[in-house]
């Protein structure tokens, strides 16, 4: 045992275990904590495995009583109730100024009901969100920390040497406060949602249109890794589409029942978003495709009715670029929207930047929309700045093409359509929403605003 | 004052002055209270005024005891807590048997919470919604009714005869157990939010594609209305568009600001509709639109940087005709699986039938509703019904092609859009959603299900 250790961690499920290591291997000392001592146990063996020295303790007294002052603690636990439980035991033994990390998948409002009963106590509290699976957690992961400032600089060093690096860059900022650290993960996750059902429907378009098989739809995303569109989501996509399948002689991907499941960010993303009036359809569509595929029966049964017969690699390629960009703005517009509600002051930029490595929507790409809000930090619409504005004029034609192509041969892509009918209203300068004033103020006496003049104005209209 | 009143009244702004006038013509003897008095000795004049005698009390104790037993009493009062205060105050003098409606546009759960309330009273509580605007509640509108069966067959006669009529049959009926009428009513406005916008759309496309004035517009839907689409909200639409302006040469439409307002209940769809993981993305795309259109100087901004320019009759009302009863899918698929899982045993059929009159989305297309779950009360999809799928089946290349030159004309068309993608998702045997579970399942170790044999699976992709 270690007179002190610079860290805890509480929570050891694959995450856990993995995070330790990587903390172990980073050179600092890390105590952990299990409720099953057995799993701690466990831990300890398999970092011994790998020459690294972790920590175990069998009470939370003990873990608290071994960590230097200021106390860290990150709990890496299922988040809701499991949280607030191991929050009240550590506040038994914590003293002001400790610090604690929650490292979970967090809905944002839970967590600022913890920061007011840490405040109580006097306690830091940092609402963090940790990005890149089990394999980031071990190697280098996205982290998004928010809450307390102070809290920060104490774990600053800790968590930059154990973040993912683009370079020498850590991915890791502070992020804003509150919970913005959760809210920051949530928008991450839905965007990760959207850019997978963009890449599934490009990989149906070429599939059911171009009649590509496995290899050459492979041979595609690889080539499509190597420009533009080079991200972590592109590459295991072709990787994927190369895989053969163990129990039968086909190609894997053609073996995975079209089902998709959801954990809930995507879910909460969307809630926020219809909440806040703050439209991300894009990331609805992608919501909805995996909700509607899990009614599989009725699938089939209303395919039986319909019969629709499923039947472009450029203009496909510069078309997923188009909604890619498009997809990123509305997530980003939700971000700096509720940042100025909650005056969490976020740097998107920055928190482009940390999304580079270590998480699940990492990509080339990510570099350019720091750069558009260096340019310009008060960026209403990432579309907006120059550079992508361009790209998006000179790609626009093969989106349309796609999707008309798509409409005529009743090939479903949701995300695409969704994709581009937010960018045809938010660039649009008239809408035919006169018309809903219209017959609002008709039936409803809602009254209406003119054009041409100030005030409310209600017509008797027969 | 008469001995007994019928029935009593809460709350008199417009639509409590007109429900009550509504009430007292038909015949029966109500009593109304108001929060300020002078509001209720204004009501007594208007129905004088009309030959109505309404009778109205200062306060709450003497309206309850004016009541003949078992007593009831109609909430007319804004939704939220301004109702929790008024039924604690009806609390202390309603007794067992006694009845309170709630005829406010309230959330369900907030209905679920006072059922309780009123529960340990033993008194019976409805929720209804109520809709069809000022008029409807002077007039004859759509009632809504849930909660206590008992209570209901207690005015079923006040609210038959209240009612719109359409032809002999009444617009209400028991919609079912619980919170439902809220919830049935909540959908019933999404369906409306959907209408609307898809009415909207196609007026824009014709503005912008056929180039027709507004003259040409309106015949057109006044056309329109003579068939298949006949309803209320075409029927304004003609009229809205053949309005002159007061104010200048123009005519109006074009001087209204393409700003929509909503007062709730599409984003509480929508909330539904996210939570429960049932897509509802017509109605998105409407809520969605109305959202955008808010943010008008970032429209007009957006537009001078990608200057979109805006350059089919039968065609769109095919496409039209289609995606409405794609809509209504939607909105009824989403009361089919609450109903389910709160087991309110909710008929669809009646539903529908009650939504022909008084109400804004009435129309004669209703009445097929309501024939396609008489002929199978179990319908899964209301377009597998074998007219609406046969209707779809012949009008969907009309869908097609409306979509495919909007999109290639830079005209935005969300809901048409969204439409399409949903009946193309649940009605395709395949879906992309494969490579989604792949991804996962490399990246998070999610886990997929295979299309040949049972089990989870999980893959080493590296």
């Amino acid at each position: 045992m270690p007179e002190e250790c610079d860290i805890g961690l509480i929570g050891l499920a694959v995450m856990g275990q993995n995070l330790s290591m990587n903390i172990a291997s980073n050179g600092f000392k890390i105590g952990v904590f299990n409720r099953t001592y057995a799993k701690t146990v466990d831990t300890l063996e398999i970092a011994k495995k790998e020459n690294l020295t972790i920590y175990g303790y069998k009470t939370l007294e003990e873990l608290s009583k071994n960590l230097k002052k200021p106390r860290k603690v990150i709990l890496l636990i299922k988040a809701g109730p499991a949280v607030d439980e191991n929050i009240n035991n550590i506040l038994k033994y914590f003293e002001k100024g400790d610090i604690i990390i929650d490292g979970g998948n967090e809905w944002y409002l839970n967590s600022e009901k913890r920061i007011e009963l840490c405040k109580e106590k006097n306690v830091e509290y940092i609402a963090m969100g940790v990005s890149g699976g089990e394999l980031g957690a071990r190697y280098g992961c996205s982290f998004m920390p928010g809450g307390s400032k102070y809290a920060y600089d104490c774990i600053r060093d800790i968590l930059e040497k154990c973040s993912a690096k683009v370079g020498t860059s850590p991915c890791v900022t502070y992020i804003g406060s509150g919970s913005s650290g959760n809210y920051v993960k949530m928008i991450h996750n839905g965007i990760e949602y959207g850019d997978m059902q963009l890449i599934a429907e490009s990989y149906f378009l070429m599939k059911y249109i171009l009649k590509y098989d496995n290899k050459k739809l492979s041979q595609v995303f690889k080539k499509w890794n190597e420009g533009i569109l080079n991200s972590y989501l592109i590459e295991i996509t072709y990787k994927i589409l190369e895989k053969k399948d163990d129990l039968t002689e086909n190609d894997l991907v053609d073996m995975i029942m079209d089902i998709a499941g959801a954990k809930g960010t995507g879910k909460w993303t969307m809630l926020e978003s219809v909440e806040r009036g703050i439209p991300c359809p894009t990331i609805c569509a992608a919501l909805d495709a995996r909700n509607i595929s899990s009614f599989m029966g009725l699938r089939n049964k209303a395919s039986n009715v319909f019969k629709t017969v499923l039947d472009i690699e450029n203009d496909l390629l510069n078309a997923l670029y188009c909604c890619k960009i498009i997809s990123y703005t509305q997530g980003l517009f939700l971000l700096k929207k509720v940042s100025e509600e909650k005056k969490w002051d976020l740097d998107l930029g920055e928190i482009a930047r940390i999304w580079r490595g270590g998480c699940i929507i990492r990509a080339v790409f990510l570099d350019r929309i720091t750069n558009a809000y260096k340019n310009n930090k008060d960026l209403e619409l990432l579309f907006l700045n120059e550079e992508f504005a361009n790209e998006i004029k000179n790609k626009l034609p093969s989106l349309r093409k796609v999707i008309s192509i798509a409409t005529t041969r009743s090939v479903p892509i949701p995300a695409f359509s969704a994709s581009l009918a937010y960018f045809q209203m938010i660039t649009s300068q008239r809408l035919c929403l006169n018309l809903i004033q219209a017959q609002r103020d008709y039936f409803g006496s809602h009254t209406y605003k003119r054009l041409d003049r100030e005030g409310d104005y209600h017509t008797i209209w027969e």
